[in-house]
């Protein structure tokens, strides 16, 4: 194996590359841009997610266009910034490059920003039954299936089934399991209320299974009361003190205390966890850093892995894997290459909690910012214009505006389209 | 098998079945809508689709969510209209019912609407080489395969295989091929000039290839003219005269004259034909109806299948496939229904030529309309105008038009997401 030129003797330009382009990768990538490096931004995806919203491409609120923007459109005037879009396997820390499904990159200095996945917590066989939330396919997947449940209702004669077809599990209470019951809870009661003829949507059952002893357990219990409050009028049921101990194929088995509950519903979906991912472990085992319990790499107060300066990723201590922490960590590193670059060191990380948010439907949030609490309407157009300004492009901010506005007063959700699977083949003649 | 009951005696408000919810079944639906028939609307799919901009779709100017329409929704106000997503599979005209895959449907009267696929002319194994686009699922296909075109370009080294990537053909030049390759021309000379490092998008080769001896060969020879020469601006070669003699993939063989030519191409697409739905034939042999060269029933002037007054269906003369015929013979259908049950006979249908418009570009356009012949920035305007009038529901039109004047300053389409397939699966720590 050659080492790729320019290892011993790094360019005057130093060659950056970024693998993921996730909030980290992203805003890393742009900080970097007409700085003198050389930035090489790797994705398996030609595009950056706002993740934050994907529960709302779940269940019919907006499209993916809304919420996904092309990596190489958002960093085209950067010259200096190159997007690839392929698979990292591996890497070669002695050697400096990042090993490719079909290639390798040099680099001088590496970013790992991979983001997480879901975690089963050892029941990864639960997760087809269970689907999770992270990508635009799981978001279509499971916005297939919420919209099939409905359909089959219609059809179904079969008082069992057909309750099952109406009945929804969400399992983990952290915001996205509430933004996902509180949004099926609107589908049922406001969106599709008028649709259907056989079946009432506003029947159906929305079951949010927690373990711990309420709601939002990482937010202060006043908000976790009124998210549930909020989530009651829109005809959620809240299991605390409960815990999954089996998923199968449409049957869900909760256990509160020593009771067994076997719940049987047609969606079922999974919201109670994130690992890092895999590319972390790699990390630590060319590296000998450690992972901690959620295979994330521990690292040093700026970001990088002890003893190599060259690379960075994970966080110092376990910050939660949401946007804000993503953005400012990006941000973060960025600086410090520029300031490690003018002979400066850099000052440790320091993550500026401006606070958590959680929607649970029109008019009703709950949040928690910079020691204040907020909740109903105050919070949620608070939420609204937050995210509003944060979606990267000028165009997706206009987009999910209009379809927000349009979905408040008329509570219409047009995308709800069940698409994905090719419809079945056409018949012989 | 027992006849289903109500045969025998038809009840008061006769049933009717509409089979499709594209143009032509959801107007007949919403004329019939509140009116004293219970309608039973059938689809595959739980959405109508607005399939002349599926090519927008297709090239990352649009969301899927733009231009389809949930079918419940469109028609929740009418309480004697159901909507059921199922697949028919048969038709049993003695006992008037309509077979499901899971299932059967009791009619009075049948309205068979069930639209067109792509026509391969006996060459069906050319399909997976050069996809058609007539579903959400191709046009979600074909946008993949062109950006992953380019992206491919963007990493490879091999002056052939780079040309290759580069390199897109359009087979078929009707309104949707026209308009296909207008679309990859302004992708690759606007949307993308920026946006890659390596390779410089404008030196795509784009290739429309027509058998008849000018492009867009139903319209007068000067929209033609016009077209070619928008088309040229934007970077189309055109090649008439040409036929399609084999296509492989990621390879076309070309014959004009007695010269044959083979085109390496990664990107093969193609437009030049459609057939009915296979359900045709099924009514055709369960009614003794003849079928023409398309796979169209052969009907009456009321549109209905000779013989049989309570089913419908196909065209008397052949008209084109497209929407405006579409629509009108839903809403004619649907008079005819209401005009048979007061007693009246109906009126023979008649197609009204409203004009045919072709849109290449941003500001170029070619239109036949009511005799007028428009080309360049008017026949754009009014394919706008147009195209946002029909879009059926408000939230659409808003969106579209949004996107449209987003792009028409930018050129940026902001869609240009490459989706549906899962990402690969993650590394293994």
């Amino acid at each position: 194996m050659t080492r790729p030129e320019g290892v011993a003797a790094p360019p005057t330009r130093p060659r950056v590359v970024i693998v993921g382009g996730g909030f980290g990768g992203l805003y890393a990538a742009k900080r970097l841009g007409s700085e003198p490096v050389d930035v090489t931004l790797v994705d398996r995806r030609n595009f950056h997610l706002f993740q934050p919203l994907l529960y709302q491409t779940a269940t019919g609120m907006l499209s993916v266009g809304d919420i996904a923007s092309p990596l190489r459109g958002i960093l085209r005037r950067h010259d200096n910034v190159r997007v690839l879009q392929a698979e990292v396997v591996d890497l070669d820390v002695e050697g400096r490059r990042v090993l490719l499904r079909d290639g390798e990159i040099p680099y001088d200095i590496l970013v790992l920003a991979t983001g997480s996945s879901h975690h089963y917590f050892g029941r990864e066989d639960w997760a087809a039954a269970a689907p999770g939330l992270k990508t635009v396919e799981d978001s279509l997947r499971i916005r297939r299936r919420i919209l099939v449940a409905f359909e089959e209702a219609e059809r179904e004669t079969d008082p069992a089934a057909l309750h099952a077809a109406l009945t929804f599990v969400v399992i983990g209470s952290g915001p996205t399991g509430v933004e996902m019951a509180g949004a099926l809870g609107e589908l049922a009661h406001a969106t599709l209320k008028r649709d259907f003829r056989a079946i009432d949507p506003t029947s159906a059952t929305i079951l949010l299974v927690e373990a711990a002893d309420r709601i939002l357990p990482t937010l202060p219990p006043q908000l976790s009361e009124k998210a549930a409050r909020s989530l009651a009028r829109l005809g959620v049921a809240i299991r605390v003190r409960t815990r999954v101990i089996d998923v199968r194929d449409g049957v869900v088995t909760l256990r509160a205390g020593d009771a067994d509950e076997v719940v049987r519903a047609r969606t079922i979906l999974w919201t109670a966890g994130v690992k890092a991912s895999p590319l972390g472990a790699i990390l630590a085992r060319r590296t000998g850093a450690t992972l901690d319990r959620g295979g994330r790499v521990v690292v040093g107060p700026d970001l990088t892995v002890p003893g190599h300066a060259e690379g960075t990723g994970g966080s110092d201590k376990p910050l939660p894997g949401v946007a804000p922490v993503a953005m400012q960590q990006g941000r973060y590193v960025a600086d410090c290459i520029l300031a490690r670059r003018r002979g400066e060191a850099p000052p440790p990380f320091c993550y500026r909690d401006k606070g958590t948010m959680v929607v649970i439907g029109r008019n009703a949030a709950v949040a928690e910012i910079a020691g204040w609490r907020l909740s109903g309407f105050a919070a949620w157009i608070v939420w609204v214009f937050v995210h509003i300004a944060y979606l990267i492009e000028f165009e997706n901010k206009i987009l999910v505006l209009v379809q927000w506005a349009w979905n408040y007063f008329t509570r219409k959700r047009g995308t709800r389209l069940i698409t994905g699977d090719d419809p079945p083949p056409e018949v012989k003649a």
